[in-house]
């Protein structure tokens, strides 16, 4: 009997927005497995803090790089594909060896997720389920208190790591915003949003969610912003 | 004591899928309220049975129009404005008599959704509070067993409501793609995909998340498509 790897998404950051089936799937592993920077809790395995069987076995896997190095360096995409693949091995030895495991993923497993790694690489050689989650922009619109798409509003959802120009652009063209992976980006960014003529309308996110939740106007944020942030322009649209 | 108007997210369509503190709210609730078309039970009702407290009231808001009036015309927004005029006055009520009020919502209330029109009409009136929920496109990228962003992939989520020449454009110009609100623009939108020359890429996933969900290639589906369709094409980006 082969088990099943499970990549279950947590949702934004709070226990209770994970799903009924998550915080099922949770507490009943033995095997647990989750991304983490070297040296960190992680952000997946402190949302599932006092959740975890006595007996569960857990597996942190570490990112061998974060910002270390240039994502376009080769040893980048080297470094991080040998990870994945040692990751993978381990889990599908797990799965022969018929043990189900739950890899913990932050928001949802399939938008911009580090399981897609494992997930692409374990096909055809052990059983895959995928459990979605609340994102992490669910997270930041409902924190802000503002619906974000209404009507026919288009949604673009960018990375504050593209050129300026091309961000601009798409601020321009879009009537609803979600930005991530901001970071030390935030300065080219809030460029970006200025050129287009919409910083009245952006918010920053912090820690959706959590319990260190901060919600402002882009207006109001200094330069550089945490890793959990995310940018937000709300639609406009039709509203009865 | 003033009660509170909770908007709650019911996920996709699986009550499994649904958040704990949703499960608990639904759960513990002695008035629920839900849109539905007039004459169905509705899917954010379907989603919650057999959880109900057994002394539960309901307060089903029909809505007075559907498809019957163009979006365009005046009288559909004259006759929705007044629709949710009228359930605001209903559930204002309540809060006032010291009610707590759960009105269910499919997917994410925040996120194209109809509890929006009541959110925007309390604010001021009543405390509202709103539990984000896992939206209808998690539920289906994830029924297509594929990711939909990688790296800096740009998403765009647009309406198939939108006229031809834009829907075009917008395909043309994103990485991921997700489109809702198909139905009978199925025809359009798979002209406009065909122009954007993305046509093998694309899926259409039908009932994401629920007992009839149904994954297709746009190229093998008919000319028209059930409420609960989404199109999807799948980002390419960078992956280790």
């Amino acid at each position: 009997m082969t088990g099943t790897i499970h990549g279950v998404g947590l949702g934004p950051g709070d226990p209770d927005l994970m799903s009924v089936r998550a915080d099922r799937l949770v507490r009943a592993t033995r095997h647990i497995a989750y991304f983490r920077k070297r040296g960190r809790v992680g952000q997946a395995r402190r949302l599932v803090e006092g959740m975890l069987r006595a007996d569960a076995i857990e597996y942190a896997m570490d990112y061998p790089v974060t910002t270390e190095i240039p994502v376009a360096d080769p040893a980048y995409m080297d470094r991080l594909s040998a990870f994945y693949a040692e990751c993978t091995r381990h889990l599908a030895g797990l799965a022969d060896a018929g043990e189900e495991v739950v890899v913990l993923c932050e928001g949802d497993p399939f938008f911009y997720g580090s399981f897609m790694h494992l997930h692409s690489r374990l096909a055809g050689r052990a059983p895959v389920r995928v459990v979605p989650g609340i994102t992490g922009m669910s997270g930041a619109w409902t924190a802000s208190g503002m619906p974000i798409t209404w009507g026919e509003d288009v949604l673009t959802v960018a990375a504050a790591t593209l050129p300026e120009a091309e961000l601009t652009r798409r601020i321009r063209d879009t009537d609803a915003l979600v930005v991530m992976k901001i970071g030390r980006h935030l300065p080219k960014l809030r460029r970006a949003v200025a050129a287009a003529g919409r910083e009245a309308a952006a918010w920053l996110v912090e820690y959706a969610a959590m319990a260190e939740q901060r919600v402002m106007r882009l207006a109001d944020a200094g330069d550089s912003a945490p890793y959990f942030t995310i940018l937000l322009i709300h639609g406009q649209g039709r509203r009865p």
